[in-house]
């Protein structure tokens, strides 16, 4: 069957070609995907498969194949939803949604996956088990899709689960992997401070919320400095800092909006406790009032170490003129709701090298100008075939 | 003659109420005083003295009250600008120009002016020298009004200069003076960081304004703390931090602005040579590039210690059963364009005590609640009337 | 009897400054002035006077004069300690106590009241009260004598204390007043922060008490630039951070101590206050734990301003050739436990000018170079001559 | 012969306790081990092979076993220095050099080795290549031995270097590794802050650098917090402030001390890099003078990725019934100076478990309680051995 699959998707690589730039010239924001549900919709109307639609918190879809034969069941996940950048890019299928662009390859991430589930379902009398397709909303921005589709139970019976990601950090034809934690979790944070305000000439009337604000900056870069295990991964970024009032009163009050990355659970809990050990501090030192919410968002990305090394030997052993390198790839910044369906089950993520050719320093994923080699697509489509053929014949 | 005056003072302190109410009622934001310069002008019309009106830099009047003998020539300054502020008293005569307010009591010290000057112009043949009254616009908005009129020349011929501020500590009846720096100096400034902006999980590829803000803030509270002679007057506020940005993006650069105290001049040039230093030391510590602008507003305040004495002397010696104190009052934080008058011609601004009857805890200047016992109109008027008087004589 | 004495006081000039030298060449460490009190001691010896020796905690002397008719009770004090300064004049009566230098004076204050108080005690007869010369013991090392000397009771029914201080900021000739609070009040404190140490590989395994240190020092800066009245004087110096430890290791602890300096008992307990805020705030933080001694000191000096304006217009009125001015002299930053008898008793003490002929930047008292003109010890001498009389006569 | 090799190490299990604890009771500290150096060299005595005495800055000893044919060269390297901790152990074979231990291990690696070097010449014949035992000095303090070993071109010849150390993170049977980046590179820094002192009631005459020093210290947080890639390890602590002074009296000068550790090259010079920038921004800042002297130490030791796998395929292959498991073990923060090695000769530093029997929570190295179960001592001989044997083999 595995055969049979790969030919077809060689046929059918020009589709995922003029799927993927439809959905460029079409991006739609996150939880705004109407359209874009409506045509992968449409795309698996009259296939004979069950199509659950509005799944989750969203527009999610999610497919089920079912297999003629009794099996494991495992879950295919592409992401579909676009940023609000806007577009660069000088190509003719450029986003027509101005201000709005698939810049981190979601469009490629669709593609690929309409095609490979629709060869999937051609050929669905041959597979031993049952796939779910999850065409996922809102990946951009938390809460995300993600969580929503597990909350839904649509996963509950699902064994394993495996997606991927471009990334222009190798060029078209290279699988990379990564085993356990791969991608950092995230949080915000809000920090509201009320002090008393008054005149900038008699400071010792007044709580001056700005300086409590400026030492709470100052206090919070010790939290990775001196509370975060050096060998893990913490970051506190302060990203809104609003004090903006009149240069000679002192305010009320001000807010800290900040992002948190954790490379692990621990790290995280560290990083939360210290953010409440800091404010109580602050409100001490300063008489200040502090109000400090702290919302996780996505958990770190971990990947099961036998489903790595499973996906690793399964790209390696398929001797495919069109996957030439299976690599490891180092531990990487970014987080992706992906993490949320690793949390119950096992599975891996990892990335499909997508280097427009001829270039030597890529844009990056969210960039205005980032850009694919639009050969990935088909190692997209060819790996995740051999993976889930593999998975449900073992 | 001095008889003469406080008899007609006595007589037409009913009239000083209605002209201060009448203000109160119609207050004008600094240099958008039209009507009130109008109202002040038409006061003098017809009474046989030299009016220059739009005098400086925006509608200031100086009449000039030529006296029957050969003199010296002394100035009378009165303020009669309004704050952006919405009155919160339920009085008849409350604001008619929502959101403006006289909470400073310049329509007090304009009502006393008009009243005294117009009693000198009719005793003025029995005036030894010549009189200068300067209805001054725009106090409470640097760069001011006295400034400009004094480059203007009008000033040049005067020998001394008086003025009053009406000022709740104290009931009517109490005059206050202090020697020497009186009023403290202000200045303005604004800095402008700019790093290199980035995403909130990448610190090491951005350059982060917000921590070289805070670290800024820090810093500066070393200004005050360490390089400003204790003995001296020097606070640095810094009334807004506007780094308002997205929680998990870095910002390119921020802006904050702060605003500056001192009780003397050499205590300025510390504060603006270290802000200086800080923000090169900033920009070395986080390769930053900042932009500073100091801006130097209102001097020092300083009373010319031999005419204090001579107001204080001439106060408690003439016996009035109006002016039941003279005493000493502490330097204070405010600041007040006078000052620049002072910086040219030497003389004395004092103070006339006027918290409301039956409070105890008054509402101070620039306050929504601001109000005053109209007793010290008449304190005013009469205090000015012997001082100049006086003056004049010996 | 102003007359004879002062007299008495021109024609025993030489005297006073025999005295002077002597004691210059013989100084002796606070508490430690035994020999020094021994002199003075036998000094009385004979003139049929009381005196107390050892009085309070340490070697004090007080003398009683008492006047041949009744009147009110007056103090008048000079210290005698010295300071452990290795002087660095080449002068004939250089100190023979290698290390220890009389470089504030107190020779000179010691000098000028015996011969004084002998004066006085010669013409006891004709004073109307009584005069208690206090010679005191360790004014420089807190708690220093007076306090002692106070609760002592020798004190209780002294009506009013004078006493001077040379200063080189003026010629001799010139006596310098200051009313209200004149000398700053100072306290002293010390930190103990406790964390838990660790290596400085893991400092996620440890508490950082330098760190937390740092953070301390750079919140204690808000006190004086935010907390304390800027139209007073706040200091908050820290003198001693005793961090050494081994450059790989996070220590235990740490110990900072700190000096502070106040103009007035409100700016002290707002220090006060804040300090143990600022610790609470640290401890918060950082999770260490702090233990803050605050031990207040010399309390402000606040001379009585009726009596100030006593001594400035006796001083005025007396045509004496040798008092050349009376002068206003600014506040002043040091401290002296002359300001612990002017909280129990009203008195004045004044400047007296010392500037050595021919300098014209002298150095300061506590400085090994500092030196005296010795015209001033008549200028001091007869000064206080003058205020006693005066005083005790109305 | 790898038979034979493991025969012989069985049968001497009892001699390498006996050796490990004869050194555990005559520690020496690093560059004074005299009598370690000597009774290895006498081990080697009369055994027909090249010893090298005094090799580098110390006392290392390198012997070179020329097997019977020709091949590769490998070299197998253990520490013998010990600690300055006071031994805390109630065992028979204590420390009899009084405050000075072998706390970190360097007993069982000197123990193992020899025995494994003696079988080793005893089977030389059959050795295809040669071997060369490193007994290495001075491991514990920096700049270490290995440097100078190497540097002393002993090591030109050698294609591959080995080495373990003994871990009580796992117990005696797991030999545990990791590939590329496994131990932290190492720096120290000091810094002199050069200021001028001053008087504590006069901060405004003086440069305070303790001030400076706090604001230092702050400051140096955001390297790690900010400037470091999140997804590598940097470690900047602070050990040291030497601050002490007199509590009111401003220092001339302090001088910190700290140490620093980077998983990885670019991020030593990141480190270093923003050191030298915080320090010109405090000069700036506060107008003080700072000596940075950055000393960089051990390197971060990096595992060459081929000979990582190779020896935990071959200690996966061998079916030891003494090597139970073979794991990998994460990055760890401590630095080792075999790391010189590895960057001119490619090799692998692996662990081998040693966790005490019944022990729950073991002392770590450098623990005055650190111990370990001697079974390690076997399990270390048989692992080098197979990695030996194999490499030379291939």
């Amino acid at each position: 069957m595995i055969d049979q699959l790969v030919k077809m998707l060689e046929e059918r690589e020009d589709e995922m070609i003029v799927i993927r730039r439809y959905l460029h010239e079409h991006p739609e924001l996150s939880f705004e995907e109407k359209k874009t549900a409506a045509y992968i919709a449409d795309f698996y109307k009259g296939k004979g498969v069950d199509v659950s639609q509005e799944v989750g918190n969203g527009h999610g879809i999610v497919v089920t194949i079912k297999g003629g034969r009794p099996g494991k069941t495992v879950g295919l996940r592409a992401d579909f939803d676009a940023l609000p950048i806007k577009e660069e890019l000088d190509i003719p299928f450029k986003s027509k949604n101005e201000g709005v662009m698939h810049a981190c390859g979601h469009d490629a991430h669709t593609a690929y996956l309409l095609v490979l589930a629709d060869c999937l379902i051609e050929l669905k009398e041959k597979i031993q088990g049952t796939i779910k397709i999850i065409h996922q909303h809102a990946e951009e921005v938390p809460p995300g899709g993600a969580k929503s589709i597990i909350q839904s139970g649509i996963m509950d019976d699902v064994d394993a689960i495996f997606g991927v990601h471009v990334l222009p950090v190798a060029p078209a034809g290279t699988v990379g992997i990564h085993s356990g934690y791969s991608f950092n979790g995230r949080a915000y944070f809000k920090l509201e401070l009320q002090a008393s305000g008054g005149h900038g000439s008699s400071p010792h009337k007044a709580n001056d919320p700005i300086v409590a604000g400026a030492y709470f900056v100052t206090a919070v870069q010790t939290i990775v400095s001196r509370r975060v295990d050096p060998l893990q991964t913490g970051v506190v970024t302060i990203g809104s800092f609003d004090g903006k009032g009149s240069f000679n009163v002192i305010k009320e009050g001000i807010e800290i909006e900040g992002d948190i990355r954790y490379s692990d659970d621990q790290t995280k809990e560290v990083i939360e406790k210290e953010l409440h050990r800091i404010v109580n501090g602050i409100e001490a030192l300063f008489g200040v009032k502090g109000g400090l919410e702290f919302v996780p968002d996505y958990p770190p990305l971990f990947n099961d170490p036998e489903l790595t090394i499973f996906v690793a030997d399964t790209l390696k052993d398929v001797n495919d003129k069109d996957i030439t390198s299976v690599e490891e790839f180092p531990k990487m910044a970014p987080s992706d709701d992906f993490a949320y369906y690793l949390e119950k089950i096992p599975g891996c993520y990892f990335y499909i090298g997508c280097t427009p050719k001829g270039t030597e320093n890529p844009y990056f994923n969210h960039h205005p100008k980032f850009d694919i080699d639009e050969d990935a697509l088909l190692v997209a489509a060819k790996s995740v075939g051999y993976v889930v053929c593999n998975y449900l014949n073992n």
